[in-house]
């Protein structure tokens, strides 16, 4: 499957998404009105919607349930999007716009930046386990995909890559510990999406190990690829400023491989990642490639 | 039982809690070094272990196992640390002391504070797992504590509340809003506690709906005694500047009621939550009631 073939798919379930996320809070809840709009604000701003991707992808190439896969593919994006808010933060990357659009602390105030936030990454949680009660996934697998989820996104995956990260500002010297920051900042929830999927569908032990290969190897392609367009990219397709990690003197992965090093690096990765499911082991592989080489070709 | 006799146990479960607290992430996790040691600044900053002893109170009235109690015990203890964390940043109420020590971002700075309580909150969904993994829970019973979690911590509950808290700050003019704060942002955790040792133990609908009753009677009669203390409590015990809240011109409980009135409010709370429980519907009681006559009777 090529890389157009894909985008069909890609819109499908980009539209799906975005239209489960407008009404993830539950109608009878009583929510401060200012807080969802904070929180909505953010999960609307856009996006590629990747992550959910993901989770539908993978459930459905093992013949899973779309239905499903839709709560859990929705936590990883509200996880997602607390970390964006969290990461715009004055306290951190101190960033004024995201996707051409002024950040959620620029609209709503720090204070309740930080608790949407919070808000997003605990209704994650929520929606994972309706996944079981809405949709008959046995609570033994939703409770594994809560395990996952804490794990991948918690002090050991995506919080631990951020501090990582903080702390590599002062300067990296090493591909390793730019790797570990990718590994577990970008990669881990991307790992998390493919298991997730695998999860939701009944995978054997043998298939969730190939999509977890395919899921670290597309996760850190895909993160080496953002280095390289953050570089050499257009402006106006990537929606912020481009060689903007280059002016805060951040180190990125061409800073080490160079450019061409570091494309060999993604066709490498994503050819790792492809054979991974390609062996028969995944019974139907042909989307979860598309979208692998969709994310190498990317432009933006 | 009366005030005094419930000591002991309240000791015992707090050095049990605070031990086990030690050691929450597991051992062969890659956790940065920095941010494990701003978890565990604050777990460890000390506190009066209130949540996880109602869980582990709640379980144990029930019968039920104190070693499966213990990880959903940690997990509330988290997500109530995360909190304090989160809510002492210079953006929300912006304290540099929290029971006689400099607040966590004071000692770690801003962004490693936030993502600190990041990372507690996500962990505590796991410390929820484990109650299942290792301790045998059935994983309806385990989902359904996460499910809980979620719902209690999440907009709204705690992270609701604290919104309304903060948009309060700009004038309260009625004790339903300030009802509505303290129900969300201090109530709902507790009422959460109760539940939580109720689904270890296998609680039936009627005993969860006991434990929820007198959850949220002395939760809210907690918090009003917090207010009380707060006025009129003494500075050394309390560990912070007492009228702190009248200084930042923050409505509380007294204000509408009077000082006899918020005591009597307690009283009247206390009883609806001993009630609930003595009616036979809970075996063992004795220790829960001990507990609220301990709380209505403190005095930091």
């Amino acid at each position: 499957m090529d890389k157009l073939a894909i985008t069909p798919y890609l819109d499908e379930i980009s539209v799906l998404i975005t239209s489960h996320l407008q009404q993830v809070l539950p109608a009878a809840w009583e929510v401060p009105a200012r807080l969802k709009e904070a929180m909505n604000y953010s999960l609307m701003a856009g996006g590629k919607r990747l992550r959910p991707l993901l989770v539908i992808a993978a459930a459905e190439a093992l013949q899973g349930s779309r239905e499903a896969a839709i709560p859990v593919a929705c936590a990883v994006e509200m996880v997602h999007t607390y970390s964006l808010i969290h990461d715009d933060l004055p306290a951190m990357d101190d960033d004024d716009f995201r996707r051409g659009k002024p950040t959620n602390h620029k609209v709503f105030g720090e204070a309740m930046a930080i608790l949407a936030g919070d808000a997003l990454l605990t209704h994650a949680f929520y929606s994972v386990v309706q996944a079981s009660k809405q949709h008959g996934i046995p609570a033994e697998a939703a409770l594994a995909i809560v395990e996952d989820l804490a794990r991948f996104a918690g002090p050991s995956g995506m919080v631990g890559g951020q501090v990582a990260d903080m702390e590599g500002e002062q300067g990296l010297t090493e591909l390793d510990q730019l790797r570990y920051i990718h590994e577990h900042k970008t990669g881990d929830l991307i790992v998390f999406c493919l298991k997730a999927g695998g999860r939701i569908s009944a995978a054997s032990s043998e298939q969730l190990q190939a999509l977890e290969t395919f899921g670290r190897s597309i996760g850190l392609a895909f993160q080496i690829q953002d280095d390289i367009l953050d570089l050499i990219g257009d402006e106006s397709k990537l929606g912020k400023k481009t060689q903007s990690d280059v002016k805060q003197q951040k180190v990125t992965y061409p800073y080490f491989t160079g450019l061409e090093g570091s494309r060999a690096e993604v066709e490498r990765l994503t050819k790792i990642a492809k054979e991974a499911i390609s062996n028969g082991v995944i019974p139907h592989p042909e989307r979860l490639i598309g979208i692998a080489n969709y994310l190498v070709h990317r432009d933006h």
